[in-house]
């Protein structure tokens, strides 16, 4: 079960409001590399994972995560605490307030408006929080690498945050944010590789003819090549016709009917036919001015 | 700061795996009356709270509710454990797993093929869980009636749960789910009414002469009264007149335009007219086989 | 069935237009707490009723709200009409129609671009209205509370609005609005305290040993106490200890597998494993440097 | 404003009660073609319009769409009788009450179990309605036609639900509400072509050299032709490379930087340049083996 | 199978870079009127059409949809550019980074912020694209006139961007892409009137009784006539009675019931009852004052 | 520029036609882990890249993924094709269609109902494809990480559905389209590793004191170690009050405010303070059956 303390896991030292500061915050708070994903990911995961050491490894992220949520989630309202008064008791001119609602250059006012300047579980552009953000599918092998990434986008995200403000408190906080993705990531490196095997993932091998082939399909300039596609474990098919029906067959796509299906699927088609001879007047022909002068006729 | 020790709040005792009941229990890991939505509901709440004991009181109930979604996941968990090792480890005839995974008459096959028999953050149909369930605006004496109403629900849907299921552990845990809903309800009570006044919620009063009218929109058969519209603090309007325009102006919408606007308008208007007088052949009519012997005209 | 008659139930009067304000009336049109969420919410509960006297009350609101949903979006049609003739007639220079489409310092760029500056089913940030914000379950002991606290909601969302424009018509408009969810909320309440008992909501009781149990969770600072926690009515278990599996148990989740369930499981978990033991070379180790003179050996 | 009248555009008359059957209507009262979707996509269009005789046909249709949203809504509920009592007075054996809730065979446990067995805004596999299915744009010459084709739509959806039933009571009022349909599209066709010229849709003339190309860029078989590519109105377009850059050009992309954005753009590009040249150890490798056995270096 | 060639359709010549301007063409990248939402359409469309002539033309279209997808993903991302290396290398002082990323005045922060100044499937209000947008339902008769609808509105949207710039660049290939929308229409328009018949939709009649009727729904004001309800086609009905219940029944709506259904409903209705004739406190009055000075009674 | 041949990448030979498993197979069609999404990843990243080589690359997986798509959308209308001309022509009694509809025991009847038996863009549990799917940030130390654990998944969800069917031809082409993820993955993972460096992600370095703890914040069990947590290279943290404010200040969150600021905040507070003496009164208490006989006081 959890447990919470009142103290941050860092202190939060905000040294001006600015509710325009704080809306860009929020792509951490309730945006789809922020926090909030970060700990249901690594809970959710853990609740039916089976290895004991990597289900508390989890688990240890996982309320971190959450802890870390409640820092960002505190930068953010802090930052609001101007708006939120403002906003509630209603004070100023309304045209001072539209202006300040209005005037922050994004969607700070989403906040203000919807969710009185508190901490709402979206992202900056004011989109919802949803657990389609979250890509867990309960196979360790692919898990672990997916936590892997969550964790270098998550780090990316705090960068360019860090680099938004001039502010030292707020900046020192998420500098502390950003460096613990990266310890993140390099557990649950760790917790990877600790599988062998680990690739491919999963428990199925794949079949062999298909497994080093690189398909050239973009083609029409130089040609490039990288440790991607250009050494001896790569057999590259540039020839159209052999990138097309790669098992030896005709390409088509085929099924087994029975004669009813068949003899109802000829139905529909026969209905629905668009008789290739006919040259009908359409709608846009008459948009455009042809059969204006008619007897209706239905 | 969030910290977690590894026993549940309750324990969990399921005596025997089901894919289907796992998938009805969704409802309140990922659903919208569920304990993910509990728990975000009230922690967003707590960080931009001003008052200190109720702030305490969100942080104490929002760190409940996550353990109330530990207990109800691990349920999930535990009723997959099945499918988990059947689907991953894929031993059977493939016939037979598909049989098991599409078999079970609700959607557990979602939850066993696209997340791996493990607990996502879906309800029971599959949708993953939206921050549009929550619905916190920062205002206490709206958000508090929203807790109490947020309770009373997943206090019936609890109800529901436990009606669907015969084994004793996981009856017991359900029965201390919905107990304590009950029990945050009281709370959430308490620190409502403990504002006074708290309603009208907000610092704006109501035009008076509107706040005790009751319009009867709905005709056509007896009359019907009870508290909400039939004693003396009520004036209801029945007359279907007297319904529109209540403020005795012409019902009417009206805006000053430049004399820029206006014209753009008038040309807009004069550009996209539905001729009245006109009775035009139409591509239904096209349809419907007249116009087809034609010469074509674009 | 339902009638509608040209004239609104409150005559809307705007002095001028301004699509920025337009963007911001959006929140009670397609918002979460605007008149569509109201209107169906009470109309698809009327549909399910049973109690007769209800039945209409909820008809009779459902219809009132689908009306100030065509008051709140005459308002911001109203508001957007200058903005409408000048993006479909195009007669501006580009730059000067870019500045006024881009310079409103919120998010009306979306209404006028995609929507041709009418009133989208969206909120002020452009996000599509979704039946997410529907909590209706079909209890009327828990909907009623819903429908309280979403008036209560909507009271407040149109108080900011109110506070955001100094146009009198605007003005007038939103607060006779803001008014009828006073009064609607009035109306919920006595049709709530009119069922006996409502509390708990549903049919189930609860567990008595933990009705009235009050978990300290959120510790690390005074002890606060408040009608909430602090009466003879509340036993506050602060021990954490005492705050795990207290069902007396040992917290722990189990389920009765069969043989071959475990077998299967067994085997994912051995293919699975982490090796507790292992200190394996890491792909976060290879690109920070290591390892990069190699042979291949896939 | 609107008004209601208890009486129902057409009577309901249901036979017994069937959970599955209630949730399969739910597609035309929840689903993307379903009356509510109609029903605001006609009201909001109605509110911006600027030609009077269109604002009061959509008005008028809009009006009937609700009604048809009670009227299906009314099915569903009635066909859900049954399961209401069931699962709110919980009176059954548990294992009983679950083999009802999930042996229908589609998404009804939703219903159900979330709804109370209700009329939810979902479409029959529990997605809740969004405003993502109103495609109205604010331009009659294009709203017009997609009118039509909703119109078209629901027709069709209405076909199959009339399909799956032989209840004559639930048959005979779908029949209404698909003739209705029929009846809607003909006055959108009417409203459409009476705008005069209505294709191409909008203001802008489209580039002549591009309005009558045909580029046939699947190929692979034989030549197709209909009236969309065969005849004297269009020139067709086969040669691959004659379908690239089809204004003369090289077919790239370019933009003027400044200096210090084409400085900042080469640093970027030497920070994460992928070396062609190298033939790095990967993470897949180690995962397959490589590289076991190492000193680790971080 | 698909192929790619690194010429664009369209060479795409963009004179300087605009992250503003970039965030306005979202629309039709990612947005609902956009070239992913055509290009998919038309694609599924194809793969389950029966018609041999109209699934060639369906993945002629679709795959100059996706090219025209690339087309405005390079006039995004060379709109971009500029942004793009700013914030990825982060040499500005902060409080310029902030204004540069704030100050659009329109949502290009979260592209920039989230999706480092690249081509987001989003709209320009940083909506994520879904397959809500796309409303193939499987039928001929009604897709095509969805296809030509969606034209209709695509061509439209371009319109509104084209009056957005002056860059002569994006003008020419906006006015390409606007073109090919026209295009579309005309062999959409011609496939579905070469399907005769094509009205109504689908295989079943409509109730001829009703097809030619108009509902009068909206009044209040000066009767507006127009083809789509004036001529001797149209019966309207005005009458307020005659509109209810058209098919000559009450307006009720009724389902049997088994007696063990009707008992557990009645069971409900007594437990859940508002009592009609009660005058209860309510927690508004509570809230306002009322009942302050109690003796607890639970 | 996008060409298309009508020969598919791989043939594809359904024995029979079977609705429920075509609704399975929409999990790699229209599902987060599915072909679209995979294509979509890789061509948005491709727009955006600034390496020449590895937009060669993108650009090929990307349009081999949409080949893909174009497999497995084959796989799901060969399947479908009973249902699709039993529905579209309707000529079986009502009640076998229902059960041919109804009985499939997944939700192939939404797949059937509203999109016609096609290939629709949604999961197997009919919940729309959503660009929240897509994680793509802009930074290629980031994104190729991402496409790796992507890759990874899709795997995954391909072997679990190999295990789903006995069809020979089905099995063939989905082992096919597995493995062309293995050779995908191992392609990014080349393109990955020729960054030097590659950790940490991004250009800003972690805090030295941060990269390198381990907070054990799950405990109540025996620790267990790994290699993310156990050896030199970490400094496990275990000591509740150590892992607080782990910047050595006192955990609390504060922010520079103005006295103007300071005042409304008050004021707020003040309003809305529930008063820690109280002892309302409550709703709930009501609801239980206090205060039944009262004056009322509004």
């Amino acid at each position: 079960m959890f447990a919470h303390n009142k103290r941050l896991q860092y202190t939060v030292r905000v040294s001006e409001t600015n509710p325009g500061l704080a809306n860009l915050m929020l792509e951490q708070f309730g945006g789809p590399q922020g926090e909030l994903a970060a700990a249901l990911r690594y809970f959710t995961q853990a609740l039916a994972e089976e290895d004991a050491g990597r289900k508390d490894m989890l688990l240890d992220i996982a309320t971190e995560e959450l802890s870390h949520l409640e820092v960002i989630g505190n930068i953010v309202v802090m930052l609001n605490k101007g708006a939120k008064g403002r906003l509630a008791e209603g004070v100023e001119q309304e045209a001072e307030l539209y202006r300040a609602i209005s005037g922050g250059g994004n969607d700070s006012h989403v906040t203000q408006l919807l969710y009185g300047a508190g901490a709402p579980l979206t992202n900056s552009g004011g989109v919802p929080w949803t657990a389609a953000y979250i890509d867990t599918i309960g196979e360790p092998t692919a898990d672990l690498r997916s936590n892997i990434a969550a964790e270098a986008r998550a780090k990316i995200v705090y960068e360019r945050l860090i680099n938004l403000t001039d502010d030292p408190g707020v900046k020192e906080a998420l500098g502390f944010l950003m460096t613990r993705e990266i310890a993140h990531q390099k557990s649950f490196e760790k917790a990877l590789y600790a599988i062998q095997p680990s690739f491919p993932p999963g428990k199925m091998a794949g079949r062999p003819e298909f497994t080093s082939v690189y398909f050239n399909l973009s083609q029409g300039g130089p040609a490039l090549h990288g440790p991607w596609n250009n050494n001896d474990n790569w057999q590259t098919v540039s020839d159209r016709d052999a990138q097309c029906a790669v098992d030896g067959g005709d390409g088509s796509a085929s099924v087994g009917l029975t004669t009813a299906e068949e003899a109802l699927l000829n139905r529909m088609a026969a209905r629905t036919m668009s008789d290739p001879g006919a040259e009908p007047l359409t709608g846009a022909e008459l948009g455009a001015g042809a059969g204006v002068n008619h007897q209706q006729v239905i």
